[in-house]
């Protein structure tokens, strides 16, 4: 007879196929898509939605997810069920009217989010997603009660696992604490020297060749996957043909450059996982920030520092030539650039934790009604102006109403971003630790060192551990700000 | 209450939905997709295949088009619902036993026929060809059975519904019988005049963007679809986001012109299918050979006549420059050439049907049981010879190892190809009838006439008609070679 969990195996096998389709599909939307395509492209994508949700809302599946419990599982099998457990849970908590209801006022506030945005037109909007922030605290509700957990932290389990607002807020209130004075230090120290400007054009295929090259040199797997353009560069495709995307200003090469090296990171956790749990959720990558810790690994921790832009610079030179601001010393000066701004997807390293805390800020008070839609420009506008110095009043469509994330009810992404650059600085910390001579041999071109060693601490785990324990057992301590601060303070202070 | 025949609309509707991620997950695999990536994406369209399978094999199905056929409906969801049995008795006909044996033997011998063909072994792929053959065979007397055709006939009627052997015979007995004496004097004439050689290499880039501005003549519609390139040219995707592709050799413009303007030909059809039956089975083309049709209409009839290579020959030079073999009256012969030889996709517009006829024949011995597999390579070698007097004795890789179709039993299509260059001829006598001065039109660039003319006549009918009411009532005859050996005596002789 077989097995309770080796028939949700085949379950979960069949799940991820058609989800392959979607991810093909969904990058397909984004790279290549002909614009009177895109209904039947959406229809197509939603009917896939829904057969997922009905194969897994099946009663035969909560059945079988109990009778797996008390079988005789190994540590791997077991937490795969846990896994299998949490998406199910996940996919079955809501019913079908509010689930209707969330995805027609998605995408209702979405849709006209596109023309209010640049009209500036906070009343428009804000009627918009009142009904999305009414319909998302139902939500929490619901999935707080059928998980015990509070109502945010019901939303933030879903990106970041075992995440809970009372773990984030001390960390929050500590970067907060310390991150607005850093910013004016190192604001301080950047204007003692001057800045060399760019001259000329970029061209964009000379971009796209340097892309490619910096991939190779990251250990992108061109076997299982490739590098395209996209409006807004992203991840996805599947881990056997991983689809990364940039855009090209031909202005800077440096911005496609930054964005190739940060897509590389995610396409390297996703190449890496490991194929034994192929098709099963334990073989996922854990969770959205560490994602994130791994694109930010490569993008911050690794290529802004001083030992690989030595490794980076001749690069440059050769596609584009000697050229002002090119050489070592102005190459190092613009990646490590802080400019504090109003938008979140411009910021630098150092500001950019700002933007994200005060989303959390906001978007926790939302879902827990302690805020209300009308109060956001406010707590907006106050928090800009302590955490960046930064004035947003009246400028909405660069202030609250620049992120697509609210619009169709995405509430609880948000602190993935900084929990990855938190994650990243500690990964880094252990490696550099565990590596003697790290550095040098980055500079030596030997990135497969470090490689190895993400490999064998993050990548090859899939979801076998929690972030917690996947985060210990590699840098032998609980999440914590402290590697981060200290990575910032070398960097910009 | 919902009447049947609006439940199967639904039906239809949801199973075009999975089957666009279908054609855009095929376009990708020979356009986008990784190498390491096809294990999954097989395995992926595999379950997609059999969710759409599953679904319509439903026993609801079946009762609800019984009780369909009671109610009372218009022409064209008659015809709708004639098509959705079609597709409903196809895809149910056949034990699952027999299914996955069909599968995994024609994996088998395609997967052995890759390394079979270059090594010329003939006795290792017939060994795999016979499993082949008897489950096909298998297959037809089940098919047979439930229609009440003959055997051949209940397979070719999947590619090209109406169509029967005992009508295909006298078209191609009538072809035979003066196809290789014209094939003779067209070498003769030839023979009279020296050949232009090209000159220099022509940029794959220059290739695109002259294929592009073809495409664009030919009305091509770039706001649904697309241009790509692939190992094999093809037309694929979904009709609102139409995917072409063509390949580039370097040594000559015109292989990959040709294909481009053959795929546009398909393209233009499939844009141009009747939206009001968007996702349903009346809404698609009507068969292989009318499809096929549009693509030589496009390639054969426009793009190789005199009036259209006035229009074509300024854009070439336009792209390559002045070069010898590119003035009107090389190109025009360099178009025309004729050059029997042993390979089908090579061959010239006057000796493909030759091909096709002796695959039909032998294909059709095999499914009635009049030839076996060990008699094929004598039966092609004797109709080679006939045919078009080239000798492939002893060279299978060359001979009747060359084509893909029969290595999965793919037992039916290949008289589409040639219907649909009758059907093109034919087609294009009566827009030259009803369109007066057509040819001075098109040599003026005003190709919108002919496209009108095709829209009313075979687009924007979708599968409304039959292919035999479709021809009646766009050129007021049935099918005959009448036109076409007009043409190709106009053309070569």
């Amino acid at each position: 007879m077989t097995s309770a969990y080796a028939s949700l195996c085949d379950l979960f096998q069949r799940l991820s196929r058609l989800e392959h389709l979607s991810a093909i599909s969904g990058w397909d939307m984004y790279v290549m898509m002909s614009s009177k395509g895109s209904t039947a492209r959406a229809e197509a994508m939603a009917e896939l939605e829904l057969e997922i949700q009905a194969r897994l809302a099946a009663p035969r599946v909560a059945e079988l997810l109990s009778a797996a419990e008390q079988e005789s599982l190994d540590d791997d099998q077991r937490a795969d069920l846990v896994e299998m457990k949490r998406r199910h849970a996940w996919t079955t908590a809501l019913p079908p009217a509010l689930v209707e209801a969330k995805s027609l006022a998605g995408a209702r506030c979405e849709h006209a989010w596109r023309r209010q945005r640049p009209a500036n037109d906070w009343t428009g909007f804000a009627a918009n997603l009142r009904e999305v922030v009414r319909l998302a605290r139902e939500e929490a509700s619901i999935r707080a009660e059928l998980t015990g957990l509070g109502r945010y932290d019901a939303l933030l389990d879903h990106y970041e696992p075992g995440m809970r607002a009372e773990r984030l807020d001390p960390l929050f209130a500590d970067l907060s604490s310390w991150l607005p004075e850093l910013i004016e230090r190192a604001l301080e120290r950047q204007a003692r020297v001057a800045e060399t400007s760019l001259e000329g054009s970029f061209d964009p295929e000379a971009q796209r060749r340097l892309g490619l090259e910096v991939m190779a040199l990251l250990g992108f797997d061109f076997e299982a996957g490739r590098l395209d353009v996209s409006a807004h560069p992203f991840c996805g495709g599947v881990p056997s043909d991983v689809r990364i995307t940039t855009r090209f200003d031909e202005g800077d090469f440096l911005p496609a450059l930054m964005s190739v090296i940060h897509e590389t990171g995610h396409a390297r956790y996703e190449q890496n996982l490991p194929s034994r749990f192929h098709g099963r959720p334990i073989g996922l990558a854990r969770s959205m920030g560490m994602h994130e810790s791994q694109s930010l690994s490569f993008e911050m921790q690794l290529a802004r520092s001083d030992a690989f832009l030595s490794l980076l610079q001749p690069m440059v030179s050769n596609h584009f030539g000697r050229r002002p601001g090119l050489d070592l010393e102005a190459l190092a000066r613009r990646v490590r650039r802080v400019a504090p701004g109003k938008i979140r997807v411009d910021a630098d390293e150092l500001c950019y934790p700002a933007h994200v805390m005060l989303r959390y800020q906001i978007e926790r008070a939302l879902i827990e009604g302690e805020l209300e839609v009308d109060d956001i420009p406010a707590a907006w506008d106050e928090r800009m102006l302590r955490y960046l110095g930064v004035d947003t009043r009246g400028d909405y469509r660069n202030g609250c109403m620049q992120d697509i994330h609210w619009t169709d009810g995405g509430f609880g992404y948000f602190p993935t971003y900084t929990l990855g650059a938190i994650y990243a600085a500690q990964l880094f910390a252990a490696a550099r630790q565990a590596l003697p001579g790290l550095d040098e041999r980055i500079a030596d071109g030997e990135l497969g060192v470090l490689f190895g060693w993400l490999d064998a601490n993050v990548w090859s785990h899939g979801s076998r551990y929690s972030t917690d324990e996947l985060l210990r057992r590699a840098t032998g301590a609980p999440v914590s700000t402290q590697a981060y601060r200290a990575h910032l303070e070398r960097r910009y202070a």
